[in-house]
């Protein structure tokens, strides 16, 4: 049993509507006049970030990407719940505290509680985060609304976390110090486009984060809206550090489309709809399934990996 | 750093009303015209479960856990959030999710989402939950407004779960089947009081539910409302398979009182206070603070562990 058929036993259990049948990012439930978004992700030492990883990023990206969904949905976050499995170190669990605050007071969300365990010696630390939010407009939008000839966009830029996880890793080496300082900012502290994506909620089709590759999660909204997602591989926007260090060429930007981890919103909308926030267009929904892959008009084969899929 | 000084640090930086100073079991926010209550327990593998534990019951007693945060505040469950670490087992996983669903059903909460995770080779299973409720009484009773003078009181029996623990530890054994079932049941499958926590919620100066053990968590109370609590021994409820097992001498309620995993509620209110669920009165607050013991009037040494100190 996978991960994907575990989650199907899951799904057979979860039948309210606020699930939306585990197939989005949230839960969104009714309550009073507004509506509650609710999401938990958790994070994994040795699994989703490094055992030398700096503390006080591992807290931020815990806090991040959890705002990241929240944000897809356009809701405003309300509070953070947080599950803090303990192994011994106590550098480290006062960095981690650390790194909390500064991402608590960056995105002006309180932490609210939760719980704190010792995991025992040996055991990989492993945090869960819950972010509750508010969401105020008529819609909360999910993945499955895109329809034929809606124009598919990306907020900000693409590939930065990738190129910043080359960079930590060692794989790559960015001469430019600036360059290498911001590639590895963007991995180690995304920022949720929560104001984008309040603004955006109410005027798009269908929306989510960029979390396990651009190509992997378009193919997420393509299966849930049953429409084929074309995306133009030089559409793709790039950062200036991202060209500098890893280039302009088709390998550099299929590494962007599938490297993940970017926290960017990604999004379906009509094309005559007029979206009041920077956004890149990069491809359009047609009739069909799955995702389909251009570049300069000239069609491309898919790559074998789309995205980070999880164990 | 032990777990109260981390608790301390991340107090600082937990500074919202809402979070009542990491010194409840909840987390309270006003939400329209109601209130949200919210909190977050995670259950590990070798810590909060046995590794040969019933996946079933382990996921039962991870909802109720949680349930019964909300129930000592008389909210509503209006929605679970899980988040699963897995290892390899799939059989643990299916029985596991078997479990979740008796529980959901039996408690009507819907499960709502989460997130699932690998675990890594060797890992400790690890699972967190996040209960969210709604609460529709005027006050949502805290731990911190008991007063000289009130009486204390507790729902339903003391010690069973403790008793149970016992049995399946091999330490007890009770000729009786029926005594050592339901003993058993207490330990594997306690049940969250909802509804007497509804009604109470509106009545009591204090509430919080049983975990840690009586005399523990009575001297919570105390401590956040600034008070003593006296409790009397004597007058602790028992159960008939626990007095037949265990007894119901001062040795046996000192079990009783000091095993914790009731999951009962423990409450105080001014005697002239009608409360209209089934409750034992097993003691008084007085002006001072800690906890004073006493039986048929003779003043007790305390216990050396008044509970579950958590590490």
């Amino acid at each position: 049993m996978n991960e994907l058929e575990f989650i199907d036993r899951l799904k057979a259990i979860t039948t309210h509507p606020a699930a939306r049948g585990l197939a989005d990012d949230v839960a969104m439930m009714p309550f009073g006049r507004h509506k509650l978004v609710m999401t938990h992700d958790m994070m994994v030492e040795g699994m989703h970030f490094l055992r030398d990883a700096d503390p006080a990023d591992v807290a931020w990206k815990l806090v991040a990407v959890n705002l990241s969904d929240l944000a897809a949905k356009g809701a405003k976050p309300l509070g953070l719940l947080l599950g803090y499995g303990r192994t011994a170190g106590d550098a480290w669990d006062a960095a981690f505290v650390e790194g909390l605050k500064q991402a608590i007071d960056r995105f002006s969300v309180p932490l609210l509680g939760g719980d704190t365990v010792a995991m025992g010696d040996n055991a990989p630390r492993t945090f869960g985060l819950t972010a509750i939010g508010e969401a105020k407009g008529h819609i909360v939008p999910s993945r499955s609304n895109a329809r034929p000839g809606h124009a598919v966009y990306v907020t900000g830029t693409i590939g930065d976390a990738w190129a910043g996880l080359q960079i930590a890793s060692g794989a790559l080496q960015a001469d430019d110090i600036d360059i290498s300082a911001t590639l590895l900012k963007a991995h180690t502290r995304p920022t949720p486009r929560l104001e984008e994506g309040r603004i955006l909620s109410n005027l798009v089709s269908s929306m989510m984060d960029v979390s396990d590759g651009l190509l992997l999660d378009a193919s997420r909204i393509a299966a849930a809206s049953d429409v084929k997602i074309e995306i133009d591989l030089a559409e793709l926007p790039l950062s200036k550090p991202f060209q500098t260090l890893v280039g302009t060429d088709r390998d550099a930007r299929m590494k962007a489309a599938t490297g993940g981890d970017d926290y960017q919103l990604l999004l379906t909308a009509s094309p005559e709809t007029v979206l009041s926030v920077p956004l890149t267009c990069v491809g359009i929904c047609r009739p069909g399934s799955g995702i389909a892959l251009h570049s300069h008009g000239e069609r491309l084969e898919l790559p074998d990996a789309m995205g980070f899929v999880h164990a």
